[in-house]
């Protein structure tokens, strides 16, 4: 019989003495309940992403200090072995590796290093780490033969990489049991594809495998935690998802039970719901986002329109109505239901809201400027004006309450540029920047059914999307309709990593768009807008990732580059090998 | 006898006819020249760095196609091999490589691909491509037995990326040349690492080696050209720097020769002043940003500091005094000369400067404010209020104009985030934001030596530096002098990577900093300012990049990790191993 616990914990970045007192605790509860094995994640020690903090003159010695203590503090549980994740140096001065090591009673009893390093999306480990070497790292513990694997090296197990195959190398070792110990941030696709690649490995290879995964967000990056047991039945037991576990299991006779001998709970096959799946990723993600800069309170521009309506029900979640301050900021060209409209919500939500009418400054701005041009304002400079002055009045409200400012646009409107820099793109953060607007609509829908009532009033979910910076303007002026617009976005950003839920539909509109002369000339439109819009992304404000291709630093186009030359044929999707 | 040329051409990113097209003109000049080689640089025919444009879904197809009309076109040189930079891939829906073709009379001759992909600083190879296959390249031409590698093939000759070893490899096959196609973004140092690079691994293999690098700017990275011959005796022959040429040399029992037989003239072996260089970067750089991204003109805010001079003072170069617009902007506190400087210095450079002043409109919105909160503005937000009201006033003017805006913040205030996001961090690009305040000074001195008169007036240079945002503030109220500051700086930022005109000076004050209790308090002090501003950073203008370790997308810490645990101590520079 072997007892193990799965911390699955919130490693703070660069918070070295917190990280280690984080693991401590759990050890000791884990030695409480019987394990013979505690196993943190990859990196553990530093936070993961650590990014260029690995560089910084002093940091590893400080690992190296950090490490020292923790190694004895392992002596808190002497019988216990501590599974974690550090960076480490074969020699001082000389390249990094993403290791494991296994501490007991203030002892290194192995040491390994990840070999496949992540270098692409969200990862850029070879920026900071060099491929461990060749070998397996296998231990005996209580009569059971345990394996280690980093990350990726579980999941590459026919040599893609190169020739890399740690996963098969391993196997030559026959190990009972396999732990993976895992930094692996959170999107629409992610927990299907964890399930079906380590099954699969474990399946192929006849052995349990033990996948644990931090929780917590970390700038645009959200960590699921749900580590999980999969065996080559399938996957046998999950944690909780989106917050802190330490759990323990025995493996007893080749079966996984629970910490008193009891039989696991049903895994089941479907994760979250997708909508419920977005609601909890963000308002984990901007909770600690907002936490972890020092702040508690946010301030958010209300514009009686449905994306600052969502962000500021999110905000609520995460935050606490007490926290979250609403601003609507009528021009002109609004509507009389975007102070209305505002007022509701905000009683709704039980949260305070200011009203600063920028009516008379944008009057006083644009007088200066015709003054200044001896012509009135183009149509863009005047629309585009409404928008920084509102972005500067929400900033002096966040500067005044000491309060991060959260911007409000949605995936659609950054992909094509319908936003204006230095002005709604404004924030520290970006709660729905990952979230095409069709989906605005159904997680405002959700919110307010998880509710059991009305938080995003009905008269905001069902009017027509407006900037509201012209006349009588709306969003299909410039745009196709969203539920269009989306697929084709969803299409040319994401093309085949869509998740399942969403494939059939877009793949058969898309494939209805591309049929007709105005669909494909609405393509290449779209696609230019997309290219022509990069600049604007490289100084929006991080948004939280929720899907495979976000946008943000993790699209790395060119901003100068020669486009239009590409964008005059649509590209062929979902047909043939390319 | 062998004649090659060398061409060192400015590929447009994305533009694939038009790099076909430069490639053509420059064969039919070598041909002309009598050249049986003609030499281009890494991914040539794409424009480096493509980024990901390399995903999108039609790139690679249409790659391909413009690969098969190159090969058609080098039948105009029937005998004139052609070294090519492609991405290619080995079968379809496969992983690209980073490769080099040579290509003759319609004919694919080689092909070999990178294999020390570059991932480290500006780079990220490793997400794009896979390493090339083991193996040297070589080929026997007019009896001269000449290696093909590509980039960092060329540099890591000792085995250190795993057990990589692609120039010792190509040395066991004893060519008498070797070509090496790069293309290798231009910084301080850049030039004598190179040098002493190449010509190390021609002395320890005894074999010269030409060295073929692109020129023009990409977006924030420069290219400068420079293309060099290295001979075990040292570097034998230097192209132009930050510009086009195609020269073409000859190998004649084993001494290089110009085309007509001649001898090369010596190369020397300091590259260019300092000054000068920062001086010829940012003017390519800025000039081919503007062009590419489809503009003519730009705007600059002249505060009638030295920031907003030297950045008018560079675009005037770069794109002439009819298309750099100035604005002056008064408020409440600009002092008296801020609008007379601000005149003198653009009758000096013969611009158009439009007088703005912010007074009544900064007044009007604090009115709002003071009504809004029930309270004065606090001082850092009426500070911060200003900045804004010029950064939209400013994007107006832009607009309006059709013109970009540059911002005109540098090293040393972006460093410390010493600027106001959306503010005077506004812009699309930041041509000084890689320069120290200290060597703004120095580089205003050098462009008016250079122009022979004072272009950046004596006044604007010598006033102490001020944001001018609260009455008679001084940059130092707030900040050590600069040239104590960029002390700080560049050891905390570039460390190791100062470059040697650099060196000794700041190790120097460095050293002597560390010695005080107030020094190190200072020290302590910038570091966690440094950390606490990475936000502004991830959205101010993109930087020019002109040093090893530039602010922005190359500089990947994380926003909300736990620093201040980090920053009691202050690091250990200069000493020992680590």
């Amino acid at each position: 019989m072997l007892a193990f616990s799965l911390a699955q914990l919130d490693f703070i970045i660069g918070d070295l003495a917190g990280n280690v007192t984080r693991m401590v605790a759990a050890a000791r509860k884990a030695a409480a309940d019987g394990a013979q094995i505690i196993v943190f994640t990859e990196l553990a020690l530093t936070g993961y992403p650590p990014g260029d903090l690995l560089g910084e003159p002093d940091f590893l010695a400080r690992v190296d200090a950090a490490l020292m203590k923790l190694c004895d503090a392992s002596r808190v549980t002497p019988s216990l072995y501590w599974i974690v994740g550090t960076p480490t140096r074969r020699r001082p001065g000389k390249a990094l590796e993403n290791s494991l090591l296994v501490l007991k009673n203030g002892q290194l009893v192995l040491q390994c290093a990840k070999r496949v390093l992540s270098a692409c999306g969200m990862f850029d480990e070879r920026r900071y780490f060099v491929p461990g070497p060749d070998g397996a790292a296998c231990l005996e513990i209580g009569g059971t033969r345990v394996g280690f694997l980093i990350g990726g090296d579980a999941w590459d197990d026919d040599g893609k990489d190169g020739s890399l195959n740690p996963l098969g190398q391993l196997a030559t070792e026959k190990p009972d049991l396999v732990i993976v110990i895992n930094a692996s941030p959170s999107h629409i696709n992610m927990r299907r594809e964890r399930h079906a690649c380590i099954t699969a490995a474990s399946r192929r290879h006849g052995f349990p495998m033990v996948y644990a995964n931090q929780t917590g967000g970390h700038d645009q990056l959200v960590f699921d935690g749900a580590s999980f047991v999969a065996t080559p039945e399938g996957i046998v037991f999950e944690a909780a998802r989106f917050e802190e576990a330490v759990t323990t299991l025995r493996l007893q006779d080749g079966t996984f039970l629970g910490v008193d001998g009891g039989a696991l709970p049903p895994v089941p096959s479907a994760g979250l719901p997708l909508m419920e799946f977005f609601r909890r990723q963000i308002v984990l993600g901007l909770s600690d986002y907002t936490r972890r800069c020092g702040f508690s309170k946010v301030v958010v521009g209300s514009s009686g329109g449905l994306d600052s309506a969502l962000v500021l029900a999110l905000a609520v979640e995460a935050l606490g109505p007490e926290n979250v301050i609403a601003i609507t900021l009528p021009s002109r060209f609004s509507s009389l239901g975007s102070v209305s409209d505002s007022v509701s919500l905000c009683k709704n939500l039980g949260i305070k809201l200011f009203e600063h009418p920028i009516r008379d400054l944008v009057a006083t701005c644009e007088q200066g400027f015709n003054a200044a041009f001896g012509e009135p304002l183009k149509k863009l400079a005047l629309e585009n004006l409404q928008a920084r002055v509102r972005g500067t009045v929400l900033m002096e409200y966040a500067n005044q309450f000491g309060a991060l400012l959260l911007a409000t646009g949605n995936k659609s409107e950054i992909s094509v540029g319908f936003c204006t820099l230095y002005g709604d793109t404004n924030g520290s953060l970006g709660p729905i920047g990952d979230l095409y607007k069709t989906q605005v609509i159904q997680l405002s829908r959700h919110i307010n059914e998880a509710a059991g009532r009305e938080l995003i009033p009905e008269a905001i979910i069902n009017k027509p999307p407006s900037a509201e910076l012209a006349p009588g303007q709306k969003d299909t002026d410039s745009l196709p309709p969203y539920p269009v617009l989306d697929i084709i976005l969803k299409t040319l950003i994401e093309g085949e990593c869509l998740c399942t839920e969403e494939q059939d539909e877009v793949r058969a509109a898309w494939a209805k768009l591309a049929e007709t002369k105005e669909g494909t000339a609405l393509i290449a439109r779209v696609r230019k807008m997309i290219w022509k819009s990069e600049f604007k992304r490289r100084q929006a404000a991080p948004a939280l990732y929720l899907r495979p291709r976000p946008l943000g630093s993790e699209r790395r186009f060119p901003i100068a580059a020669k486009y239009e030359h590409l964008s005059s044929a649509i590209p062929a999707f979902y047909g043939g090998d390319e």
